[in-house]
């Protein structure tokens, strides 16, 4: 069998890494890990050794080189359907696909100004940025959404653990770096995912971390 | 059967509409096309009776609502598995899958400096904005290691016709319309694109819409 090597960002700072870390943490696949830190003088070129795209998160699977985080849960997802990464039924795995994508893609205000700093709490000014307020709004109506249309079967947004789980992970840090209060509703999801074993493992992996360049 | 009906907005200019468009034209399904008109008092009223995230373009199939491009072209390629939206072979499916969520979450400075406006024909100062030549430089990088590893049975990026077409399609519209050459490498593939029934129908219909306000 292809051996597998995920290669991420500092944990404390790489939403992007996390959320394909979870995905193939709940694969049960075994794999290898290459950690790259941030922000140094060195990043750049130690993840061109591994990215075409010179981003981290990559994938190697034998010869098959994935990047980008969304393209790597898509890969998982096929190559290991037992997982079942997406909901089994069609229209949950079209939401979830639909939430998603919608991550990957937007909240630019939110990821600017309210960025993943795991260990840190922190009250902000980014909070009263334009636009935060309206991401904050929206990802909590959509997670709801998730949860009352699909949830019932379990503790996750779909009931069962997917990819949109993964993909929301960074936003509960954040929510909880910067004091965003949960909904009534979301706190038992929260936890569900917080609770996670590779959740932990990241988490105390991101403790022992230097800070960022940038934010000493 | 179901009815499809695919929310877009105005042709000239919605590069995340015409990406579905040309996937879902592909599969050779009938469908009903709502378009809204961009920038005008009305839109966001309008976009928001169909779309739970307040942005087009928007899939409507029997009960199922998927939004996102990214999202609606997995549910076409899932739900017409005849019209082959994805490279068959797993390696290219997963390079086909890496360079559109690339596209799909990045290239900002391309997007903000060279806005999709198909019809038009301007040099501009955005091609000389910070980030620019480096985007452009990727995607050209990219589109041709596509055409290389798996673009020899046909002229589009994978061969034949897929997805990652679909999502760099609006890309070879900013090139024309900011005269950004293409590699010699890359203009059969271009013209084979341009070429498509579908973009030939898209162009047309671009043509006869009235400007947007904010470039009156």
């Amino acid at each position: 069998m292809s051996e597998l090597t995920l290669v991420v960002g500092s944990k404390n700072f790489s939403s992007w890494s996390l959320r394909p870390y979870l995905a193939l943490a709940h694969t049960g696949q075994p794999f290898r890990e290459v950690l790259v830190p941030l922000d140094t003088p060195e990043t750049a070129a130690l993840i061109a050794m591994h990215s075409p795209s010179g981003r981290v998160p990559v994938l190697k699977h034998g010869d098959t080189v994935v990047w980008d985080s969304l393209s790597i849960c898509e890969y998982l997802a096929e190559t290991f359907p037992d997982a079942k990464l997406w909901p089994q039924q069609s229209a949950a795995r079209a939401m979830a696909r639909s939430v998603t994508t919608e991550m990957h893609s937007g909240f630019q205000a939110l990821r600017s100004h309210l960025p993943m700093d795991i260990t840190a709490r922190k009250t902000v000014p980014g909070v009263d940025a334009p636009g935060v307020h309206a991401d904050i709004a929206r990802i909590q109506a959509l997670l709801s959404g998730c949860r009352e249309r699909h949830g019932k079967g379990g503790p996750f947004l779909f009931g069962d653990f997917s990819i949109a789980d993964a993909f929301y992970a960074p936003v509960i840090t954040r929510f909880v770096t910067y004091g965003v209060p949960f909904r009534p509703e979301l706190t038992s999801w929260r936890d569900a995912v917080l609770g996670l074993p590779a959740m932990l493992k990241w988490t105390e992996a991101a403790r022992g971390e230097a800070p960022l360049a940038r934010y000493r």
